[in-house]
C-alpha cells in the first residue's frame, strides 16, 4: 500500500503522459513527436536504413518476438514461444518441458528443431503497383485474384534481387495500401536455458490472460550462422549469429508510471473493420470455436490422462487451444461489457449521416454501408455450414493432411506464380514439414471422436445449411452406427499416418493420388465441389470488403479528423506508453508490479502451482537481497503491467525504456485486454511482461547461469 | 484512483487508529478505552443497566441481528435474514422472494411467520454456581451432565423471577465462566419492505463471500405487541411496539477510515481452541462437509430443474448448504494459506516450555497438552463413522423427524430439568415447529437420494469404522438393491410424511410410539445403541475439553501476559475497527466501497446478475444526484469494508459511527475472512456491509418508501 501512495505522489508531482493507441509501422514512427511522448531517443535510433539501429535486435522466433540481447546472437523470448522446440526436443526420460533446460556452455546448446529467426532488412510502398494490377477487374473475385498474382510476382521478383533473403509483401490499410519486407532468415537455432515449466508457467492456463500475474515465461536461444556467416542450417560447425546491434540489458528494470515502449511483430486486429464484423464475431464465430475448442481439450485431456507419452503429445495442442479458447471468452465478455457492438453501430450511423449530408459524398459513399451489410448478411446465412466445413479440415488431423495432398496434387501443376501460396516453390516446404510435424503427434482416438463431433454438427445444422456432400459421404441418415462404420474402416485402411506415404504423396498428381485409393483422400475429392464453392464465395467476399472497406475507411477519416494507424499485421510495429496498474472492476484496483509474496501465496504444490523447492526455498531467503531487486518495493518483482498497446505475435517482444534499454520480456494481455483485437481503450488495455530484474534473478539464484550474465551487456 | 489517493493522504496526516480483534461482551466494554480507540460515546451510551441506552435497540431475529431504527418498531435487518420468512409467505402466484414485497401503509405489514425478536434485558455472572456444582463430579461425562443440569435450573428459576421474559445461561470462557442473560420476545413480527430478491441478493453464491459486493441485503420489518404493550402473538387488534431506545441513521454514511463499530449477537468462533481442534476441522470435518454438502446441493438443483414448485421449496435449503459449503471452502483455502496449523503448534510447543520451566507449574499444567491431544487422536480414530452418523440425523429429513419423535418420547417423560433442552416444556413447542416447518418443505425424492448416498458413505467406511447395526439394517451386504428396496417400502408405507400423526405422535409414549408400527421409527429404534454410545461419548469428551480448556487458557494468559476477549458464543457483543480497504493477494487492492458503476458492470440479466430494469435505468439516471449520494465518489455507494471483527450471527448488524448513528448495515465477510471463525487478522479480515446511503437511495427513488423514510430518525 505504501507503493501505492507514492505513485499517487508522482503522478501528482510529474502529471505523466497520457498513452496512445496504435501499433506503429515502420513508415509511421515519423508521424510521433519523439521527445514530447516520453522517448529519450529519435526516430533514427529506433530505424534506420542507414545505419544500426534497435529494430536490428528485433526478430520473429517461432510466431513470436524475440530479441538479441548479446553481441553473440543470444535471443530472448517468451518460454511459450520456445515451448514446441523444447517439447520436440523432449522424450519422457528427458523431459525438458518439465524440467526446464540449461546448457552449461555452446557446446552444449540443443537444436531448436524447425525454429527459424526472422530479421527485418528493409521496406519499401508497393501500393501503386498492386492498385494498378487490381483496377480493371470486373468482379470482386477477379479483384481478389488479381491482387493475390501481383503480390506473388513482387515478392518473387524481389528475391531474385536479394539472393538468401526472403521478401513478403504486407496490406497495411486494407484494398489500400502495400509494403513490400525484405527479410533474412537464420536456420539454425539453439536452446540454451529453459526454466522448468513450473516456473516459466507458473499458474498455467488458470493465469493465462489474467492479472496478477507470476510466472518467468522467458527463455533463451541463440541463433547460429555458417563460419563465413551466411544463413545455413544446423551444422556442428556452426557459429554464433552476430546480429548487426543488441539490446541493451537495464538491470535496474523499471518503476511505477516509467515511460515504456516495445518493439516486435504483432499479429491482426480488426479496429477499422465495421460493427458488421464484430457482430459476427461477437455472436457467430467466437461462441462456435469456444464451445468447440472446449470439446476437442476435453477430449484431449480425457486421452493423456493415464497415458503420459499421448499426454506430451497433445500438451502443445491443448495449450494453443486452451489460450484461443480463453481469449475468445475474454473479448466476448469485454465486448458485451463496453457495448463495442452498439458503440459501433452508433457511429456509422453518425458517418452515414455525415456521407448523406453532403450530395457528392453521397454520390462516392453513400452505398458502402449497405453494401457491407449486405455482405455480412450473407455470410451469416451460411455461417455455421461453413465454419463445420472450416474446422473439418482444421480440427481433423488426417482429414487435414488430406486436404493439403490434394491441393498440393493440383496446384504443383500450375506455374509456381499461379499458386496458392502454401504450394509455391518458396513456401512448400514448410508446408510439408508442418504436415509432418503434425503426424508427429498424430493420435488417432483422438482424430475419430473429433471427426464423429464435427458430423454430430453437421447433422444439427438448420435445414438450409446441411451439406448435402457430407451427409452422403458418411450416410449420416443411415444413423449414427454407419458414421461410425465408415470413419473405423477408413482410420483402419488409410495411410495418411505414414509419413513415408505422405512423403511419396506429396509430389503425385491428382490422377495418381485417386489410384492411392486411400478412403481419406477420397473424402476430400468427394467434398470438392463443396470447397471450391466455399473459396470462391471467400475470394469474392474478401475482394468486395476490401473495395468497401478502402472506401469506408477514406470517408471515416473524414469525418473524425484523426490520423489512423493500419490494424497489425504481422509486420515490424512500435508501441509505447507507461508502467500503470488499473481497476478492471468496480473498487478493485490492480497494482503494476507483482512480487515474490505472490508466488508463495499461489503454491500448493500442485500444478500448474507446483514452484520447484529448492526455487521456494530460494524466494524465502533471497528475494529481499541481491542486485536485482526491485529496490523500491525491496523484494524481487516478478512481472509488471504496461498500458502499451499490443495483440498476439507481441509475445517475446522487449519492454524498453525510455532510452531503448531492457527492462522487461512482454507475454500476455490482461483479460480485459483480450479485446485489443478489436478496440484498444487506457483504462483496462493491460500487457503483461516479465520483470527483467527476475529473469536476472533467477539466471543467477536458482540456474546458477553466470555465464550467460556475464555474456549479456548491461547498461549501467 | 483519485479517491485512493486521498486515503493515503488522510492515512499519513492522521495516522489512523489500528483495529482490535475482539467482539467485547458486555462484561468487557469497561476493558475498552472508548475515548483512545476512536469513539465519541461512552460505555454507558452502549450499554446501561440504569438507562436506556443504544444495545436497547439491538434485537436477534431470525438468527440474526436487529436494530430498531424508528420509535415505532421499525426494525433494519438482511434480505438474507428476513429470507425465511419472505419464503414462507410466498407462492408461486404471489412470490415476494422474486419481486420484493412493500407494504404501502401499516394494515398491509403481513406476518413474518415463525419469527421472533429477542431483546437482551439484562445479565450477571453465575459462574460460581455452575462451578460449584460440578466440583465433586467422578467423571468428565458427569461433569458434563451436572453443567448442563444446573445451567437448566438457573434458567427455570430466572424464568419464574420474571414472568414472561426467557433466560439463557451462556458458557463464555470455556469451563471458566457463565452468564445467565434475561430476554424479552417480541412474537407478532410482519414484513414491511423486502427489495426483490435480484436486488438484495445480487450476485448470488457467486458473490456470496467475496468483495466487491453489489447486494442490497437489507429488509425492514416491525414488531408488534399487544395493545397493553406486552409481547403477543399475531393479532390483528396489536399496536407497533415502542423500543426504550432506537438508532438514529445518518444519511451522510461514512467515509474511508472512519470509526466505525458493530453490535450484535455473533455466533460462534474457536480461536482459544488448540491445533488440535484446527487439524479436525481443517483435515476432517470441513473437508467433509464440503463434499457432502455439495452433493446434496446437486441433488437438490436437478430436483428443482423442471418444478418450480419443487425449486421454491428447496431454495432455503440450497441457499444455507450453499452459503457453508463456501465459507468451509474458504476457510480450507485461508487456514492453508496462513499455515494456522502450524503457528499453533509452534505456540502450543512454547507454552508447554514455558510450563515446564517451572516445576510448580509442571504439575498443574504439564499433563494438559498431552490429554488433548489424546481427546482429539480418540475423536479423529472414529470419526468419519461419526460423521455418517451425525448427517445421517441432519441431512435425512424423515430419519430427523423420527429422531425427533423418538427421543421426545423418551425425555418427555423424565422431570422437565431432567430433559435435553429441546424437550423442555420452555422449548418443546419450538421443536415441534421446527419439525412442522421442516415437513412443509419436504420432497421425498431428493431425501431418498440423499439417504442413499449416506449409505454408500456407510459401506466405504474404514473396516474398524463400520457401523453394524446400519449395515444390517439396510442389509448392506446384500448389494444395493436390497438397500434400494428397503428404502423404497418404508418411504411408500411411513406416515411420518403426514404432519397430523407426527403431531399425534408428538404425544406418544415410547410404546406407543413402537406400536405405530412405523418403519422409519423402527430404524431409528434400532440405531438406538449406536446413538447411546455416541452421546456418552460426546458428553465425556466435551466434559474433558471443558476442563482441560479452561487450565490451558489459563497458563496461556500467564504465558502472553495478555488479557482475553471470550469467544463468540451468540450473545450481545460489541466490535470495532475502521471503513478500510485490504489486499487479498499479491498486487490487489480492494478499495473499501463499491459504487453504482460495479451493479453496471455485473448486470448481464441472468440470475443471480439480473438487475431490474428499472432499477437499472435509474442507476444510469439517479445514481449521480440526490440526498443520498457519496459525496467523496460523487455516486451512490453500495456495499462498504471495515475491518471490525465479526462472524455468523452479526448478519444484520448495525455498522455505527463514532457518535453511534447507522452508517451501514452488516451482512457478510470477505472470502479471507471466513476464518475469522478460527483467527482475526488486521490484514485480511473484512466485513461487508449495505452502505445506508443506498438503502435510503432504494428506498426513495426505486421503491418510492417515502413514508419509511419519513418514520426514520435521521441525524442532522
Amino acid at each position: 500500500m505504501r507503493r501505492v501512495f507514492f505513485i499517487f505522489l508522482l503522478l501528482i508531482l510529474f502529471r505523466p503522459g497520457h498513452s496512445e493507441e496504435g501499433m506503429f509501422p515502420l513508415s509511421d514512427l515519423k508521424t510521433i513527436d519523439f521527445q514530447k511522448v516520453g522517448f529519450a531517443l529519435s526516430e533514427g535510433d529506433v530505424f534506420s536504413p542507414q545505419h544500426a539501429s534497435l529494430s536490428d535486435a528485433i526478430v520473429k522466433i517461432g510466431g513470436c518476438t524475440g530479441s538479441f540481447i548479446s553481441a553473440e546472437g543470444l535471443i530472448l523470448t517468451n518460454h511459450h514461444c520456445a515451448f514446441g522446440a523444447v517439447q520436440r526436443a523432449s522424450t519422457p526420460r528427458n523431459d525438458y518441458l518439465t524440467n526446464g533446460f540449461s546448457a552449461r556452455d555452446r557446446t552444449h546448446e540443443i537444436p531448436a528443431k524447425g525454429y527459424t529467426v526472422r530479421i527485418t532488412e528493409s521496406y519499401c510502398d508497393v501500393s501503386a503497383q498492386i492498385l494498378n494490377a487490381v483496377k480493371n477487374a470486373k468482379t470482386f473475385q477477379e479483384r481478389e485474384q488479381l491482387k493475390k498474382k501481383k503480390m506473388k510476382e513482387i515478392v518473387l521478383r524481389a528475391e531474385q534481387e536479394h539472393p538468401g533473403k526472403r521478401a513478403e509483401v504486407a496490406e497495411m490499410f486494407l484494398g489500400q495500401t502495400y509494403f513490400l519486407f525484405i527479410y533474412t532468415y537464420l536456420k539454425d537455432v539453439r536452446l540454451v536455458y529453459v526454466p522448468p515449466r513450473a516456473v516459466g508457467e507458473f499458474g498455467g492456463d488458470i493465469d493465462n490472460w489474467e492479472w496478477p500475474r507470476h510466472n518467468a515465461d522467458f527463455s533463451l536461444l541463440r541463433a547460429y550462422v555458417a563460419p563465413d556467416g551466411s544463413p545455413a542450417a544446423y551444422a556442428p560447425e556452426n557459429v554464433p549469429y552476430r546480429p548487426k546491434t543488441h539490446l541493451k540489458v537495464n538491470p535496474g528494470g523499471a518503476n511505477e508510471e516509467d515511460f515504456v515502449f516495445i518493439l516486435g511483430y504483432p499479429g491482426r486486429t480488426y479496429r477499422h473493420r465495421t460493427s458488421h464484423f464484430i457482430a459476427y464475431q461477437l455472436q457467430v464465430r467466437m461462441p462456435f470455436v469456444v464451445d468447440w475448442y472446449q470439446f476437442q481439450m476435453r477430449t484431449m485431456e480425457q486421452a493423456g490422462k493415464n497415458n503420459p507419452a499421448v499426454a506430451l503429445k497433445l500438451s502443445s495442442a491443448i495449450k494453443g487451444l486452451a489460450n484461443t479458447e480463453k481469449n475468445y471468452r475474454g473479448k466476448i465478455q469485454g465486448l458485451k461489457r463496453i457495448h463495442l457492438l452498439e458503440k459501433k453501430r452508433e457511429q456509422e450511423a453518425q458517418i452515414q449521416a455525415f456521407i448523406n449530408s453532403d450530395p457528392q459524398r453521397k454520390r462516392k459513399y453513400g452505398h458502402l454501408l449497405a453494401r457491407i451489410a449486405d455482405l455480412y448478411r450473407d455470410k451469416n446465412a451460411s455461417a455455421q455450414r461453413d465454419l463445420v466445413l472450416a474446422y473439418l479440415r482444421r480440427s481433423v488431423g488426417l482429414f487435414r493432411i488430406a486436404d493439403v495432398l490434394f491441393k498440393a496434387a493440383a496446384e504443383r501443376q500450375k506455374p509456381d506464380v499461379d499458386r496458392d501460396w502454401a504450394f509455391m516453390d518458396r513456401n512448400f516446404k514448410r508446408t510439408q514439414k508442418s504436415v509432418f510435424r503434425a503426424l508427429k503427434n498424430f493420435v488417432p482416438s483422438v482424430d475419430r471422436i473429433v471427426l464423429k463431433e464435427l458430423l454430430n454438427k453437421a447433422q444439427r445444422l438448420p435445414s438450409d445449411q446441411k451439406i448435402a456432400a457430407l451427409e452422403d459421404l458418411f450416410g449420416l441418415n443411415a444413423g449414427a452406427e454407419r458414421a461410425q462404420q465408415i470413419i473405423t474402416d477408413a482410420y483402419r485402411s488409410t495411410r495418411l499416418t505414414d509419413s513415408a506415404f505422405v512423403a511419396r504423396a506429396f509430389s503425385m498428381s491428382p490422377q495418381q493420388l485417386r489410384q492411392t485409393g486411400d478412403p481419406i483422400l477420397a473424402w476430400r475429392e468427394k467434398l470438392d465441389g463443396v470447397y471450391r464453392q466455399l473459396k470462391n464465395q471467400q475470394e469474392e467476399r474478401s475482394g468486395a470488403l476490401s473495395e468497401l472497406l478502402a472506401g469506408w475507411s477514406e470517408v471515416k477519416r473524414d469525418f473524425l479528423k484523426k490520423r489512423f494507424i493500419p490494424d497489425a499485421n504481422g509486420t515490424f510495429r512500435l508501441s509505447y506508453g507507461h508502467v500503470r496498474g488499473y481497476s478492471p472492476a468496480d473498487a478493485v484496483y490492480m497494482e503494476p508490479f507483482t512480487t515474490a509474496r505472490g508466488i508463495l501465496e499461489k503454491t500448493t504444490g500442485q500444478p500448474p502451482f507446483n514452484t520447484p523447492p529448492d526455487l521456494l526455498q530460494l524466494l524465502k531467503t533471497a528475494a529481499q537481497k541481491g542486485r536485482f531487486l526491485n529496490r523500491k518495493l525491496k523484494t524481487v518483482s516478478v512481472c509488471l503491467l504496461y498500458d502499451t498497446d499490443t495483440t498476439g505475435g507481441n509475445s517475446g517482444s522487449p519492454v524498453l525504456n525510455a532510452r531503448g534499454q531492457l527492462v522487461g520480456l512482454n507475454f500476455d494481455r490482461t483479460f480485459q485486454a483480450t479485446i485489443n483485437d478489436f478496440a484498444w481503450n487506457e483504462a483496462y488495455s493491460r500487457s503483461i511482461g516479465v520483470d527483467i530484474r527476475y529473469i536476472l534473478w533467477l539466471l543467477h539464484h536458482y540456474a546458477g547461469a553466470d555465464h550467460l550474465l556475464q555474456e549479456i551487456d548491461f547498461a549501467e
